[in-house]
């Protein structure tokens, strides 16, 4: 990201400082928030300078993005234990453990991300990825671990009832997660007729047409239902708000970087909860690496296209349309 | 209520149907709520019909307003039980029980409220004043009843540090609430000096001037803060969530009537709770009598004025001043 575009450009090769690795990047998921983040980048630094990061990006300077990503380990830095040998694949949380606190890799100006040929990572973070998983199945862990921690963040009891709506990946991953903590109905929503196929084959029992029905409906009656906003546009929230009945939970996990108007109102007299969430804890990003391996988590079905480092700008454009694809991987050595 | 401004009006006495009695109303304080509907009251019924609320106000139409009221009994309907005599001074909830759904007492074209000289009460509803007790204080269990209720919905774990924003009648009953749940240090903000010394009096530990200092440097360190907003205008929300630490909930007890924007991004960054509330249950309603009979949630100190009929329009006007009042009571009967 360069002056607010997508740009193809040699960089030097970041060197790994202590207790860091060296990696070539193999697979790189383009998140829907990169797609938000070059859109609303003056949005994502303001909001994070209001929220006291010390570490936002400077806009004037390039941006390597890419945070789901699968490397091979190249070279060890200082003071490292060297416990995975180099070529040993790896997945790691986009975060960088340093002295001064973490740092984010792929919203940084001095930390390249996946859509870029190497990265530094903690040694402390990676993962190995487990014999006979895929190198693309294992980048899918990321986004994945989103969907288990939002699932986990609701805490949902046993009469809750879930409602996800929109099915674009990051509801498909809340989807994946509620199958896999045994939730029974799952009842989902979007617009796409191929997504609601891709909400189905990930685990949802329902799977609802807004433009043709309700999805407030679908829900077994009696039970609390607990929404997962998974679109992250503005409007989506007060809309939920509105038609969310009283004493419901809204869980936020799509990112809307711009301004947005609710109706407080509403929220008062339902009694609403809003419950916003955020990444994963390293645990959940662990275990989502192991299910993703034991086939708990499926991920084939979202995996829709595959780019070099020439077809990211497109691919950026593509995945605007919702019937085309889900998650494109970008394969930075091609 | 008329054409959407106070007026002192004869209207007829009501007429109490079966389960209902017929009460002399003996104080009603002014709630900040009632001032909001007055200035907003197409919000009001514009938010109360996207919730699905079958039973809005119709502007066109009176509305005798005052939900926050001790009465005598004077008359019982059909079909009562007559447990409570002739006389007998009571509270209850602002909700008469009907067969098609409860229905709002003073927030209503036929249910008139306490700023009227009498209203019809569901007889199950009635709790009688504890001998003792002064008519005033009593009156004083509505607003009370909203602190206590707001604390519950907050589940606060041992090691949560509340802090108040707000110290309008709202905010004081939260402190009241919790002084009453036994949590310390209570930490309340408020730019009003007159507003700050009440919080002390009702029982905060720490009270803070916003205009000289952070309440968020207040909390004990590495306590998650439970904010209650009590303020309830435009903008607090969103000033809330840009101030709060990461992981932070906020109870959201202040009735801004208005739409209101946030920045999403901010509660996702931080993983922040909003949770909405909205008065209370019926045990909440029944043991916030007994603890003001019992001196254990003190009100005294908030009782600022009273008024006759005469004077409420003119008590609204002084209200918006947080300097000379905080509760003023209305004896409609002199």
């Amino acid at each position: 990201m360069r002056d607010r575009k997508l740009v193809l450009a040699e960089v030097p090769v970041p060197e790994p400082g202590p207790s860091e690795v060296l990696v070539r990047t193999l697979a790189c998921g383009i998140c829907g928030s990169d797609l938000h983040a070059l859109k609303h980048a003056d949005r994502m630094v303001e909001a994070g300078r209001r929220a006291g990061n010390p570490r936002v990006m400077d806009l004037a300077r390039d941006v390597v993005m890419g945070h789901e990503f699968c490397a091979e380990i190249v070279d060890h830095g200082p003071s490292t234990t060297r416990a995975l040998a180099g070529g040993t694949r790896v997945c790691s949380r986009p975060t960088l453990v340093r002295a001064g606190g973490p740092q984010s890799i792929g919203y940084s100006n001095d930390n390249p991300g996946g859509y870029g040929e190497y990265m530094r990572l903690s040694e402390a973070l990676v993962l190995p990825v487990p014999n006979g998983l895929s190198t693309d199945h294992a980048a899918l862990t990321e986004p994945m671990a989103v969907g288990v921690h939002a699932v986990a963040k609701a805490r949902l009891a046993a009469d809750d009832a879930p409602l996800v709506i929109g099915c674009g990946p990051v509801g498909l991953a809340v989807i994946a997660a509620l199958r896999l903590a045994g939730c029974e109905p799952i009842v989902a929503a979007d617009f796409s007729p191929r997504r609601r196929d891709l909400a189905a084959t990930l685990g949802a029992h329902v799977v609802v047409d807004p433009a043709n029905g309700s999805v407030w409906e679908q829900r077994p009656g009696g039970r609390t239902p607990v929404v997962f906003e998974c679109v992250g546009v503005p409007g989506m929230l007060d809309q939920t708000m509105a038609a969310a009945p009283r004493g419901a939970r809204v869980v936020v996990v799509g990112v809307c970087m711009e301004p947005d108007t609710i109706h407080p109102l509403l929220g008062i007299m339902k009694e609403l909860n809003l419950q916003f969430v955020l990444g994963y804890t390293p645990d959940e990003f662990a275990a989502t690496l192991r299910h993703i391996a034991e086939g708990a988590i499926p991920v084939a079905p979202l995996i829709t296209g595959h780019v070099g480092l020439d077809g990211v700008a497109r691919a950026f454009e593509e995945l605007g349309s919702p019937e085309r694809h889900a998650k494109v991987l970008v394969h930075p050595h091609g």
